[in-house]
């Protein structure tokens, strides 16, 4: 999977790769299990600090999508949290809900947005 | 209004305060016209650096939701791109989605959870 970092984004580094993780598992380019590249091989593609790839790690194993093995690295490991999974998806749809009434965007073109993405999601776009 | 800021959230703290505006505007807590604390105000109330909350409001004004006067300070003025809104919305919901799918929760679910926030916002609940 090829990791796409947008350096002049407000979004934080190790956020966007945390991001562009949990994309890959939603749209099987990640399976249970697959390895992660290790730290080092990440931060030297991407051309940031190994630190920052540590962070992105650290906050998708406290967020149960991978486990962190201190010799064997990052494996993707899914951790169905349902209850606190709701918690988290319905904060983000807070602020995401709020921006797009802020800007005119409908209730019903929220809804159909969000069947287009799993549209794409099934037919395997690439994102 | 007050703000709540987490300080233990991976959440950087000045995109904390940039949600929550967001979050006012959407709820009709702040409405076009409203001014925001000043920096300094604000930066003492919450008990943070004057440079966190700059870096709220400048995002804020990037992202078309307050214009800023060197002498009156930040002011609620909504910039309306819808076409820039939709793409913004479309990429935040594309991140939230996949977090969903990873966590078994269904695409009705979700249907389900904006509907509830929606209701949640004509009641004109607090968050």
């Amino acid at each position: 999977m090829f990791f796409e970092i947008d350096f002049n984004s407000d979004e934080a580094i190790y956020m966007q790769i945390r991001n562009q993780i949990i994309l890959g598992i939603a749209t099987s380019h990640f399976q249970e299990g697959d390895m992660l590249p290790s730290v080092r091989q990440m931060a030297e593609n991407i051309g940031i600090n190994m630190h920052t790839v540590n962070k992105a790690y650290t906050v998708l194993k406290q967020e149960g999508y991978v486990k962190v093995d201190r010799r064997k690295g990052a494996m993707i490991a899914l951790d169905v949290d349902k209850m606190q999974a709701l918690e988290d998806v319905r904060r983000d749809l807070q602020v995401t809900l709020a921006k797009a009434s802020c800007k005119n965007i409908s209730r019903e073109e929220v809804h159909s947005l969000i069947d287009e993405i799993y549209e794409d999601y099934q037919k395997g776009m690439d994102y």
